[in-house]
């Protein structure tokens, strides 16, 4: 297994970036939460004038094994391929939101089960065909775990090379709300009906038989070590949410800043924090979604999301549409006046 | 006085934008704020294809009397010049937030005590040199709170002229929290205290002034008729305040969409909502400001804010912050897949 080297940022330079950001003509702290995203920024990129350079999202799409009965899931499987043939056409939510920002997308295949054949574009990192149904077996193999997570990992180095240093990651896979809610449900220690909500729009009665089913897997795998994040990955995750995982380390190990999305990217991260706790300080949690059980995930990770919209749709479609508060943090911080260059006089104390 | 023509939005296009909206590749609703956003927007333009045209922030500057005696505010008067200069260097928040979003900036003089001289880019409406000590008696005529308005108003319509469809107010005038204080708790009968905040950044000591100060001008001023909101207005205005309050009826009575900002502009639209309530379908709510007292005003005005980041800097800033969201809605609804022509399947019910 691929070791990370993850450190918190050097705190040396905290003083003298809170101060440029306190001498901009405005009362001190009026800016809210894009001081503090400016603050941890320059932190990360060890600079008063932190940029952004190249600012990228990735969609990890795969299958999953529970889907195929339709126990957990109101779409069909297939809708999983179709849709990664709809980012292919530029078409989908997430590209039409990154477009609007400059964000560059990849798409990439963790583990569709569909066979793309080559397809321009789009990215081959299938680990298999879908993952298999964990209410009879473990999701994964260890070694497919290990497996995905060097693939995530590696796809993040290709993309730093090129020189980007603010990354966000999207996914999609009919019935993978299902299974960050397993993870949620072992590392946050959190009841199971707390953990499970609509996914992509279960009705009441849908909504019953994938907590029920759930719970069946849940006792299908109890001996499973929640202290394992790795175990626990293998046994209830996707490979897509596997792959998210590697490349969150591995882009805090390349010190970018990380866009964390909804539910599902969060879930990864859930994990990735599990194997190395510095991964915070690396990431900007882009919005609260609207799906059940976000909200507690993000309390889990003392994280403050920067929007709260309502959105529930994945995709990465969250990180794109937070992605200007980014940008306006560091457009603060780099291109207003100070008080003194600007003659503003400054306030009684 | 200039009456306005301001009629909410025919409903009969809503059936259309919502069946555009849910035919999106995505789950139903998983867009959250957005999808209710793009609804407005094609109500407004009266059209399932919403566009966004030449979107605009208009800054407008003021005096306040009561701000000589230091009472109620930690930043001298001065400051108000000075950072009317600082906008126009454009370097002040709003202008480098604006220009990461190409907002149109344009700032306006609607009394400011300063005499600028003629300056390329001020746009001169100034009603007088400040408005008057609302201590002491109201703080403008009938007749300079009429003007006010209308010269608001007039410029809108120099705007709208250009192709514009979108647009934000901003406002700077040191104190002028206290006269949207005062405004608030007449108009939402809410208790003073709850009305009165830190503004700019006073201390408890100063907040406690401000508190006493403002609670002698109510006490002075126990007359005023409550449901009269030009004499409102009048007593306990300013002059950018009531010339937002004209710019709003003006692009309300347009059909343009309407950007609300913070604490200050948001008590202009209570003035304007009290003269006509159909100005409402028109106004996007930015953001929840850290200024206490927003969040009151804005469930009176059972408004959503699209952001609650803390800030609280007014000059237009959480408008400009929040003016992405209000392309995205666009974008997608224009330019997003539909089921059928990406060949998606849709979900059981």
């Amino acid at each position: 297994m691929k070791k990370f080297n993850i450190k918190t940022p050097d705190q040396g330079i905290k003083g003298a970036l809170q101060t440029k950001i306190d001498l901009k003509t405005k009362p001190p702290g009026s800016l809210g939460s894009l001081e503090a995203l400016a603050l941890q920024i320059g932190l990360i990129q060890q600079s008063t004038s932190p940029q952004i350079h190249q600012p990228h999202l990735v969609v990890f799409a795969a299958d999953h094994g529970i889907s195929k009965e339709g126990l957990v899931n109101p779409f069909p499987q297939e809708v999983t391929f179709q849709m990664v043939m709809n980012f292919l056409s530029g078409k989908a939510a997430v590209n039409v939101l990154a477009n609007q920002h400059n964000l560059e997308v990849t798409i990439v295949d963790a583990g569709v089960n569909y066979n793309f054949g080559a397809l321009p574009n789009l990215v081959d990192q299938k680990v298999d065909f879908g993952t298999k149904n964990y209410l009879y077996g473990p999701a994964m193999t260890r070694g497919q775990c290990e497996m995905a997570i060097e693939k995530g990992a590696n796809l993040v180095n290709q993309i730093a090379a090129k020189g980007c240093n603010t990354i966000g990651f999207g996914e999609m896979g009919i019935a993978n709300t299902s299974s960050a809610s397993l993870l949620m449900h072992h590392i946050c220690q959190t009841k199971l009906e707390d953990c499970v909500g609509k996914g992509t729009g279960a009705n009441p009665e849908q909504l019953k038989t994938k907590l029920v089913t759930l719970q069946k897997v849940l006792e299908k795998h109890q001996q499973v070590n929640s202290k394992d994040p790795m175990e626990l990955l293998a046994t209830f995750g996707g490979f897509e949410i596997a792959q998210i995982c590697g490349a969150m380390l591995q882009a805090a190990e390349n010190r970018m800043l990380i866009l964390v999305d909804g539910f599902i990217a969060t879930a990864a991260l859930l994990v990735a924090n599990q194997i190395i706790p510095e991964i915070h300080a690396y990431c900007v949690f882009a919005h609260c979604s609207g799906e059940k059980g976000h909200e507690a995930m993000l309390e889990y990770l003392k994280a403050s999301p920067l929007l709260k919209l309502g959105m529930r749709l994945g995709e990465g479609s969250g990180a794109a549409v937070a992605f200007p508060l980014i940008q306006s943090a560091c457009t603060f911080l780099n291109e207003m006046a100070s008080f003194e260059s600007a003659g503003v006089s400054q306030k009684s104390n």
